[in-house]
C-alpha cells in the first residue's frame, strides 16, 4: 500500500549521498516538535521561512552542525508544518539523523510522499504532481520545458477551457430538455451544437496527438541512419556524439551518465537506432539484411539515408515507399572528396524528384555540413511550435483519460447527428467531463490505485 | 594553482546529483547581486537567514521553482555574503543554474574553496578545515567522532594548553636572561624547568601517538586471521561481514559501497587482511607460505589465530614471537563439534601459558561465540578511551608538525640538562611554538603549498 497515513510526520533524505551537503526533509504536524528533541535551538518560536544554525544532538553527542529551514502550514511544499535539515554529506551523518528522527516519532517517507501530501492538501493537482517527477528526471531543455509547463498548470488551464465549452454544451442541452414539452422549440440549432462538439473533439484530439511527441521527447526522438556499408554511418554518429559531449563537459564538476547514441541537439534528445548490422545495399541484399533495415526504419521517426553514389531509380523508389510515414533526410557523405562531388550534384536533382527534402552534402570526416544536418534533424522532428507554453501530454494516465474523452465526445457527436434526445447526450457529456477531471484529480475522489501508480515512480524525498 | 582570487564570487553544486533536490552554493561580495539577475524575487531587502520562494529565470524562461537561503557577512559559513539555491535535483536544471550564475559573473569554485574562504576569513582554523573534509568522508561512528571533535576545536584547545605551558617556560627563561648579570640568581630551579619541558614533551608525544590510531580508524583497524587451511577462516569472515551488512541495510533508502572485508563493529571499522593464500601450517610450510603469513601479520594490529586442534609447543612459541607487538587473539573454531571440545579445553590451558589473551571458543558455522569475539576485537583495538572529546591526530600534516615539535622540545630538554644558556633554549622553544602554530595556521601566514595540499582533497561545493 502506497497510500500511507497522511497525518503522521514523515522524513526522508531528499538529496543523493556523496556530495558536500545533504538535505533531510520532515513534514507533518509534529515536524518541529520532533526536530526540537534532537536540535540544539528553540524551534517553537522560530519564524516561518527562517534558517537556524545549530547542532543535531543525540543525548550529549553532537552528530552534526546543521542549518534548519523552518516552514509553517500552509506555506510549505506539502502544505504542512515542515523543516529541512542541511547536514554535511557524510552517509554516516545522514543515516544517523534519519535514525534519530525515526526514534523520536517520524516515519520514513515512501516514494513521492511529500508530493502526495502536497496534492492531498490542494497545493498541486495530479498533473502537476506528475510534472514534479518529470522535472526531476528531465535531462534536456525539451523535457525540462514540458515538465515546467505542466508544473505551472499548463494542462489544467487547457482543461479548464475544454470544461467551459463542455459545460456550455451541457447547459444548452438541459435548457432544451426543460422546454421539451414545446416540441418545436429549439433554442440553438442542433447544427450549432454539433459544431461546438466537433470543436471540443478537435481540441481533445490535438492534445491526444501531443502524447507521441511527449514520449519521443522523453525517450529521445528515434532516428535511423541507413545506408550501405562504408558509407560513413559510424563516422557520422561519432561526429554527432562528439559535438554533444564537448558541450556537456563544458560545465565543471558535473558527470554525465553516458547513454549510448542519445544525442542532445538544440536541447532535444535524438535517439539513434543501431543499423550497424546491415552489410548490403537495400536493393540487392539477402532477406535478413532487408528485414533489419526495415525494422530500424519502422521504429524511427526520422530516417537519415546516407549515400555516396547515385542511387538507382529502384533504390529511390524503395526508400521512398518504406519511409512514406517518416521524415526522410537524404544525405550525401564524403563531400570532401572532390572526385565524387559532381556525382552528388546530379544526384541532388534525381533525389529531389522523389523525396521532398533536398539532398544534404556533408563530410562526416571533416565535419563539413554537420550544422546543416543537425538543423535538418531538428526541423524534421516538427517541434517548431514547442515552447514553454505548449501543453504536451507526457503521462500514459493522462493519455488514457484523453482517449476516453475522445471516444465519449465522438459518441456525443454521433448522437447529435442522429438527432437523439438531449438527456441521452447529456449523459455522454458528463462522461467526458469525468474523463477530463481524472487528469487533474480536482473535485473528485481519486482511487487509491491511481494515486499509487502516480507516486510509485517518484524518488524518495520528493 | 589552487589558491584563487578570494574576492570574486564563487558558485558550485554542493550536493551529489541524482536526488529529489540539489543545492547550489554562492559566496562572495556580489552573491546577492548576481543571484538577483536570475531570481524572480527582490533580494536586496531580504532578511539574513531567511528563505525566499521564487523562480530562477533566464530571460523569460523559467528554469526552476526554487528556495533561496540568504546569508549575510559575517554570519555565513564563509564569512561572506552568500546564498544557497535549493533546486529540483534534475541534472539539466542544476547545470543550467550554474551556467546562468557563471554568465552573470560567478566563477565555478575549486575543491574546498568555500572552506578555504571560511579559513581566510577567520571562521575556522586549519585543523578545523581539515576536519570538514574528514567529517564528510566519515562512514562510521569512530571516524565521525574524530572529525566532529576536531571540527569543534578539540585540537585547537589541546594546542592552546600546550602553548600556555610553552609560553610559561619561555617567559621564565627570558626573565632569567634579563637578570643574567646576577650570575648566581636563578628564579626557578633548572630542574623545575626540565620537569615542565618534559611534561610538554609527554603531552606532544601522546598526541603524536594518536596518529596511528587515527589512521587505523580512518582506514579500518588492520586484522589478520591466520590459521591452517580448512580451520574456517573464510566462514568466520563471512559471518562477521554478514552481521554488519544486516545492520547497514536496516536503514531505509541507503545503499552501501561494498568495501571488501571492511567490517564496522561498535561503530569502528576493522579491515581484514587477506591471508587466504596460506595453505600450510605455520611450523611445516615451505618458505613462501611462511613469508606470506608473516607479511600479513606484520601489517596487522590485531591477529586472530584460528585453530581447531591443540597447537604444538613450537607453533605456540612461533606465533607468540611473531605477534609480540600485536594484539593476539587465539580462537578455537568448530566448538559446535563436541568431539573436539575436550581437546579445546586442554588447549586453553596450554595457550594461556603462552599468550596473554584467553582462548575463545566459537563456531563460525553456527555463530556461537561471535559476540565474544567481536568484543575481544574491539578491546584489542585499545579504543576504550575513545570518546567525543578525545583529540586524535588524523592528518599527516599535523603529524609532521607535531613530530617536529617533539624533536625541538627534545633539544630543549637536552639543553636544559646540559645547563646551556637561556637564549639558546629560547630559540628552540620558539621553534616548538612555530611547529604548533602550523597546525591551526592561526596568527601566521600559511604558505600557498600548504593550503593547496589541504584543500585539494576536498569535494567541490564545500
Amino acid at each position: 500500500m502506497l497510500i500511507h497515513n497522511s497525518t503522521d510526520t514523515i522524513c526522508a533524505l531528499a538529496t543523493a549521498t556523496g556530495g558536500a551537503l545533504g538535505i533531510i526533509r520532515i513534514s507533518g504536524e509534529k515536524s518541529l516538535e520532533i526536530l526540537a528533541d534532537i536540535f540544539s535551538r528553540e524551534l517553537s518560536t522560530a519564524r516561518p521561512n527562517s534558517i537556524l544554525y545549530g547542532h543535531i544532538v543525540n543525548d550529549s553527542e553532537i552528530i552534526d552542525e546543521v542549518m534548519v529551514s523552518v516552514f509553517r502550514a500552509p506555506h510549505s511544499y506539502t502544505g504542512e508544518d515542515s523543516a529541512e535539515i542541511t547536514c554535511h554529506g557524510s552517509r554516516y551523518i545522514l543515516n544517523k539523523v534519519l535514525e534519530l528522527l525515526v526514534q523520536h516519532g517520524c516515519r520514513m517517507a515512501g516514494p513521492g510522499e511529500f508530493t502526495q501530501r502536497a496534492y492531498l492538501n490542494g497545493k498541486l493537482d495530479l498533473s502537476q504532481a506528475e510534472a514534479v517527477a518529470d522535472l526531476i528526471a528531465s535531462n534536456n531543455r525539451a523535457t525540462h520545458q514540458m515538465a515546467m509547463s505542466q508544473l505551472r498548470g499548463g494542462i489544467s488551464t487547457e482543461l479548464s477551457r475544454l470544461r467551459e465549452q463542455l459545460l456550455k454544451l451541457t447547459s444548452i442541452l438541459e435548457l432544451e430538455l426543460d422546454f421539451s414539452d414545446h416540441e418545436d422549440l429549439e433554442f440553438v440549432e442542433r447544427s450549432e451544437l454539433l459544431e461546438l462538439a466537433q470543436k471540443i473533439d478537435n481540441h481533445i484530439t490535438r492534445l491526444v496527438k501531443t502524447f507521441e511527441t511527449g514520449q519521443a521527447l522523453k525517450e529521445g526522438i528515434p532516428v535511423a541512419i541507413v545506408g550501405k556499408t562504408n558509407v560513413g554511418k559510424s563516422t557520422l554518429l561519432n561526429r554527432l556524439v562528439h559535438e554533444e559531449r564537448a558541450i556537456v563537459s563544458d560545465i565543471h564538476g558535473t558527470t554525465r551518465d553516458t547513454v549510448e547514441d542519445v544525442i542532445t541537439m538544440n536541447g532535444v534528445n535524438f535517439r539513434f537506432i543501431d543499423t550497424a548490422g546491415i552489410r548490403q545495399t537495400i536493393d540487392t541484399v539477402e532477406q535478413i539484411g532487408i528485414e533489419r533495415t526495415y525494422a530500424a526504419i519502422s521504429k524511427a521517426r526520422i530516417v537519415i539515408w546516407l549515400i555516396d553514389e547515385t542511387p538507382t531509380p529502384a533504390e529511390l523508389a524503395d526508400i521512398k515507399q518504406r519511409c512514406s510515414e517518416k521524415s526522410l533526410i537524404p544525405v550525401w557523405n564524403k563531400s570532401d572528396l572532390s572526385t565524387l562531388y559532381n556525382k552528388s550534384a546530379s544526384t541532388s536533382v534525381c533525389c529531389e524528384s522523389v523525396v521532398a527534402t533536398p539532398l544534404l552534402h556533408i563530410s562526416a570526416k571533416t565535419g563539413q555540413g554537420i550544422d546543416t544536418l543537425e538543423q535538418a534533424l531538428f526541423d524534421a522532428a516538427h517541434l517548431e511550435a514547442l515552447s514553454e507554453n505548449d501543453v504536451i501530454i507526457t503521462s500514459a494516465r493522462q493519455y488514457q483519460a484523453l482517449t476516453n474523452a475522445h471516444d465519449n465526445i465522438i459518441r456525443v457527436i454521433s448522437s447529435l447527428q442522429q438527432n437523439l434526445s438531449g438527456d441521452l447526450i447529456s449523459l455522454d457529456l458528463n462522461l467526458v467531463l469525468d474523463d477530463l477531471a481524472e487528469i487533474t484529480g480536482q473535485g473528485r475522489i481519486v482511487p487509491t490505485e491511481v494515486l499509487e501508480n502516480i507516486f510509485i515512480n517518484f524518488c524518495v524525498g520528493k
